[in-house]
């Protein structure tokens, strides 16, 4: 099911219980690399390290712990970022500055390095086509597996997106490449459980292409366009490998949309797996002359986000939350819609409330999916995913430690 | 206790169950006014009328209900704002354009007029110095009444604040000013309970001073300085009523300090009642170049509000709030210290986590007041005041109408 050429491990190593805590990403020959890193200004020395290993354009493998961000860890984190690459290195054959590192998990503490060591010396001898160790091993408060693929044909073809919440299998043709992806991310961060971390393969040459153009575009329009509680990580990257295994390469706008395709459904898969979350929540705001900044401050707004969680077709504080966006709109042109399950609702039209059934809206959306579609007049669009606020949320954030 | 030269009312005119939900505030002579008002682009019609009468300069009262915001209710909620301006000013011998209308509750219903008359016609003869069911009537879901009074001499000295946390009562010289204050606020909206409204009435004369200047000063450093869950309401406003009823003037800096301290105290009761809130929570920056944005950044992380909430001294969530603020700092330089009860803990410094005692920090931020005091070098300081975000603010907000 992955892309030729590529192959993941993931072990238990003890920096966390029960669960897989460190992977392995190797590739059989030099592949291409684009990412986009977190904007913090307190970030992890495994941020700096992967960056510079992107940037120099060419990738074979990557390292990633959980249970441990390695974050406000000093001069011995920078090391320990370091020590990482060159024992993944050696244990697949490639060069340290050819290795991305990752980390996520608890800040503030050195990463027991004895347990990192014996974990890559386990985890290399079992790398595989199988990436189902390697997609547990990133995880933290996740409650679910985030992984999603399309395959895309000489022709130009991209195919439907399989993942997590896909009924059937894809039936691949066997010459087709293909764009596999994985993630993790629940809350933004926090000291036990940081980070969004995505890592794409795909077996596309990507050659002709400006990569990291395209992944800063397609994470502009997915990750991007996410958000589960405003917080951004201190660890926080998306990694693309394109090794070119499939031996042909497609047009840039090809490779972009079958990526986008895989980041879109993996920043949903996250959304909807926030902290606490009960339903994923797509709010999607057109015409205005900056769409997003509406569709984010809406997103982020705690009083629409309690709404969502107590099925409450409260089209007040939508208007409220876009109307301290600080994007100058009309209220005489206002057309608010609710979409939850099957159901489509008008909330609000031409200045006023619409007229609606509010215990039928409040039924409709115990949906796990619900959409906020806002109207303002002739414009562009946006959409930003992210999830409902709930007795959730207080109880992981304010109680883990207890 | 009250300025001279002001009488208030406050009656129960049915918009609300049990509580009073109409008052009047009214100036026997003319008052100079100042005012500031939201920023949201859906506002509601007392907002503007408001605005119109602040910048006319002169001001002899005001009339405001609770249980009916009167927001976007088209047309016929302008007509009725100006009906309650000209009720309330033909009640008090004043005219419609020297009163000043506020409405807090729920968004998208019509008022019903009729109870607006009828409580009008019912708070006009019961107008005193007794400010009480005034007080009660502005408040929605707070949990207490708010108000601080100041007293100024002619000497220009400006007195502590006598609030509703003051162990005694201030023994006030006959012939000083006094600036006496009240707000309401809890959530920063939402359509049942919308609003943060004040209103500061003083006998010092403002002649001699730019006083909507003054207030937007102060404004800047009290309310807003203040967040609860970052949500800026339709129908926000802060006005001020200068009568000179005291026959004296100040310089402009005095009467400014007057305010402020005021209208600091007011802000701070505001935050401490917010919404589910256990605590006060003040956020300090020092040594920025924007230290208000990183304050206000930390204030608004629901990652920071919750750990507040579940007494955890997590600094790793307070550099992350920090670090995303988009202001550049150095983390070796950086200081972080609470303060809670009378203890004050080191929990961050040169880059590193502090030695400290999570057990003992724990217990302290059991406190009622807490001060996250972040140093990130030389520069300017700002703070900003917000409370923990708790289940209260979820069962509130999510659960308030079933």
């Amino acid at each position: 099911m992955v892309p030729k050429g590529f192959k993941y491990s993931g072990v238990r190593c003890g920096l966390k219980n029960k669960r897989n805590d460190l992977g392995l990403i190797y590739s059989d020959r030099p592949a291409k690399s684009g990412g986009v890193f977190t904007t913090n200004f307190a970030r992890a020395a495994c941020v700096d390290h992967s960056r510079e290993v992107v940037s120099r354009g060419t990738i074979r493998g990557l390292v990633v712990n959980s249970g441990n961000a390695n974050c406000c860890t000093g001069e011995q984190g920078i090391r320990d970022t370091k020590t990482m690459a060159t024992l993944a290195a050696a244990s697949m054959g490639v060069l340290p500055e050819e290795v991305a590192v990752a980390s996520t998990g608890v800040i503030g503490h050195l990463i027991d390095m004895s347990k990192v060591e014996q974990g890559i010396a386990e985890a290399a001898p079992l790398l595989s086509e199988d990436p189902v160790p390697f997609v547990d091993a990133i995880l933290t408060t996740d409650l679910v597996e985030k992984w999603a693929l399309v395959y895309v044909t000489r022709e130009g073809h991209v195919s439907e997106v399989l993942d997590t919440k896909s009924q059937g299998l894809l039936t691949i043709p066997a010459d087709a490449a293909k764009v596999y992806g994985v993630a993790k991310g629940s809350g933004m961060i926090s000291p036990n459980m940081a980070t969004m971390l995505s890592f794409v393969t795909t077996d596309l040459s990507a050659d002709p292409i400006d990569l990291q153009s395209v992944v800063k575009k397609v994470a502009d329009k997915s990750f991007n366009c996410m958000t589960v509680d405003g917080d951004t990580s201190t660890n926080d990257m998306l990694i693309v490998f394109a090794n070119g295994a499939a031996e042909f390469s497609v047009e840039s706008n090809v490779f972009e949309s079958a990526l986008a395709a895989v980041c879109i459904s993996l920043a949903k898969q996250v959304a909807r797996d926030g902290e606490g979350a009960t339903k994923l929540v797509e709010v999607r705001v057109t015409g205005s002359s900056d769409p997003n900044k509406i569709a984010r401050t809406i997103a982020d707004s705690p009083l629409v986000k309690t709404a969502m969680f107590g099925c409450d077709p409260n089209w007040g504080r939508i208007l409220m939350a876009a109307g301290r966006a600080g994007v100058p709109f009309e209220l005489g042109a206002v057309t608010l819609a609710i979409k939850a399950g099957d159901e489509e609702f008008l909330l609000f039209e031409s200045g006023g409330p619409a007229s609606f059934d509010a215990k039928r809206v409040s039924s409709a959306l115990k949906a796990d999916h619900v959409i906020i579609d806002l109207g303002l007049g002739d414009g562009q669009s946006a959409t930003v995913y992210t999830c409902d606020l709930g007795y959730g949320y207080v109880r992981i954030n304010a109680e883990y430690r207890t």
